[in-house]
């Protein structure tokens, strides 16, 4: 029996998590779950089901709710924490294996560090970790043995394909981007792209950050960041490539010219299935199986940075060892968050972030605090920049 | 330094061989090398150039003759053997670490045996030893501590995409399938096929013999065999698919529903020098490189067993532990050799296989000496039967 944490329970990786966990119930099981305050009545349903040890909630009136909610489902006793040091707590769970990282954005930061500090095995569905704080994250990981697994289904494509193999065999990761909602939009009709149109993914199922990262292609460039440092190549030779289908969900060239790839039907409870069984494979009913006869086909094409200008505003600044990629993670989830607020339009939202990258001053070989520090710093500057704007 | 032994040097595999090994002078080199009759000029060239110990021709004749090509070009002191002998001496040399058997046909089955009881490892590139012989020769393999590294595009493709997991981590095999030169010829066209159209490979330069097998689709019959007994995969689950490109090789289907598949520009050497160098990735300059940007699209699509015979034969006896699938190699060759003569039409070339697997008494879990047996008769009432036809 795997024990597991998951800290996000309520989105859409964190539900796609319980639902495999609840089809292996004889080997998984969850000993501690963290999720927002948005959907507590959901949390106190997943907490009658999975029967945690413990459970956190951002604050003390959230768990006061939760409390009552559960009391009135007739739940046994469950302890109920909350704030940073519930969200730690659930994450530093003495008895849980592997900890799923399911909540978005930054707020991910911390309790994946403690987690890396017990030495635990991620399963990391938050990029944000990675791409803010990769070089403060990655020396951890290495110094306290613990182990990442991705999640997110391109890093995860590329973990599965690299099998044995290390970095030095290594000559480029491949990427694949469905090139989201708008690949084939022009210039012209993407200055009118509504947040309707913006949610309309064409293939993954996701929450709305993921979503409109995908749209902006902003998605690709944080992933290039993830893999760099997940897997310890130089970011100029993760390459990305669009692939509509999202079939082939990305691949490993190696030194030799070969190329191994990992393919599948657009859903996540395969990289998250994955993850949760590493390094084991076991089989699944709940995963749909791709039958490559009914294929048809799978096209392939470059990405248009010109349309898309998220793409190359992260491509430059991949490589770097200092705070940029964490100003460029915060700034953009200021402006998703602005745009999906209706207070700018989508394409402005490259625009907002460069406005902020160029006025950062970059700590080089940040520490986890510098990283802390550079984000909020991100975030202020970000958010006057846009009430300048919108004044 | 690797040092290897190769049967076969003048054949499209053995020259092929030759040149990652003169790519890689620093850590690759040629013990013992073997060929048969047709090119010995070419043969003195490669030895003047590999310098290997031992040297081995079919008949005494042969040997006379190298010799005198050998003094005329000035090359040193050369060791030459001919005939079983001699292809064993190669096959056994006790230098060679890897030994490529790059001989096309039943031939290679005797100094594959060789080779397997001596531990070696054996760069497989003559399918014909596991499909003819899978059930005597992998008991061998594990008995001996023999390692099997296919040469194989397809079989390569699965050996790279399964990495450290086994047969019981797969659910399904996947050989994709170029489809031939004729793969959109409708029957009737089929009927009136030539040489020169079967010769026509739309993607690989390959030797006469699996061209056309390719053109008929038994390649992909006999590639079920091999795989099957390769990766101890049971037959019903090794499928093929249809995909023109020849970019995606071949892939693995895990239990868990992920897929993955090895890709690559369609050429030998990539195979090759995976299996010169395993388990280790080594730079290549030769294997041109696969652009995933560039690539456009791959299709795919179910192959059609009625234009196409020799595949359901193939597979209805793929998984069978006696001595039919021996007897459908043997009288394939007969058959395709008979095609390449002009004796018979293209699409007579499964009836005649056909005919003769109904006359054969297979005998069950066959040693390699009922094998060789098989193999003899097959050929034996092959030719009978031919040569009724066309009398």
């Amino acid at each position: 029996m795997k024990s597991i944490s998951l800290l996000g329970s309520t989105g859409s990786i964190g539900r796609q998590t319980l639902d495999v966990v609840s089809a292996h119930r004889d080997q998984l099981c969850v000993v501690a779950i963290a999720a927002g305050s948005k959907n507590l009545a959901m949390l106190a349903e997943q907490v009658v089901e999975q029967r945690p040890e413990l459970v956190s909630v951002p604050t003390a009136a959230d768990a006061a709710k939760l409390n009552e909610l559960l009391g009135a489902r007739g739940a046994g006793v469950v302890s109920i924490m909350h704030g940073d040091e519930g969200l730690e707590a659930v994450a530093t769970h003495r008895d849980a294996h592997t900890v799923v990282t399911g909540v978005v954005g930054f707020l991910g930061l911390k309790p994946t560090a403690a987690a890396v500090r017990q030495g635990k095995t991620i399963a990391l569905a938050n990029k944000e970790t990675l791409v803010a704080a990769g070089a403060a994250i990655m020396p951890m990981v290495k110094e306290f043995g613990a182990t990442i697994v991705p999640v997110d289904s391109e890093h995860s494509a590329i973990f599965q394909s690299l099998g044995q193999y290390q970095a030095r065999d290594v000559s480029r990761l491949w990427l694949t981007a469905s090139g989201g909602p708008f690949r084939t939009w022009t210039r012209e009709q993407l200055e009118h792209a509504t947040i309707d149109d913006a949610l309309k993914h064409p293939n993954w199922s996701m929450g709305p950050k993921i979503t409109i990262d995908s749209a902006t292609l902003m998605n690709k460039g944080l992933e290039i960041i993830e893999a760099r440092w997940l897997f310890d190549v130089p970011a100029m030779n993760v390459r990305v490539v669009v692939h509509p289908q999202s079939i082939l969900h990305s691949a490993v060239e190696f030194v030799d010219g070969s190329i191994v790839g990992q393919m599948g039907l657009p859903d996540m409870r395969l990289p998250i299935h994955y993850a949760l069984f590493y390094p084991q494979r076991v089989a699944s009913e709940r995963v749909p199986r791709l039958d490559l006869t009914q294929l048809s086909q799978m096209t392939f094409e470059e990405p248009d940075c010109e349309r898309f200008p998220c793409l190359a505003t992260a491509r430059a600044i991949a490589g770097e060892c200092n705070t940029l990629p964490c100003v460029l993670n915060a700034a953009n989830e200021v402006a998703v968050e602005a745009f999906l607020q209706g207070h700018i339009k989508f394409i402005h939202i490259s625009d907002q972030i460069e406005r902020v990258l160029a006025r950062h001053n970059p700590v080089s070989k940040p520490s986890l605090d510098d990283i802390l520090e550079a984000d909020s710093w991100a975030r202020k500057e970000a958010r006057s920049l846009l009430k300048a704007l919108t004044n």
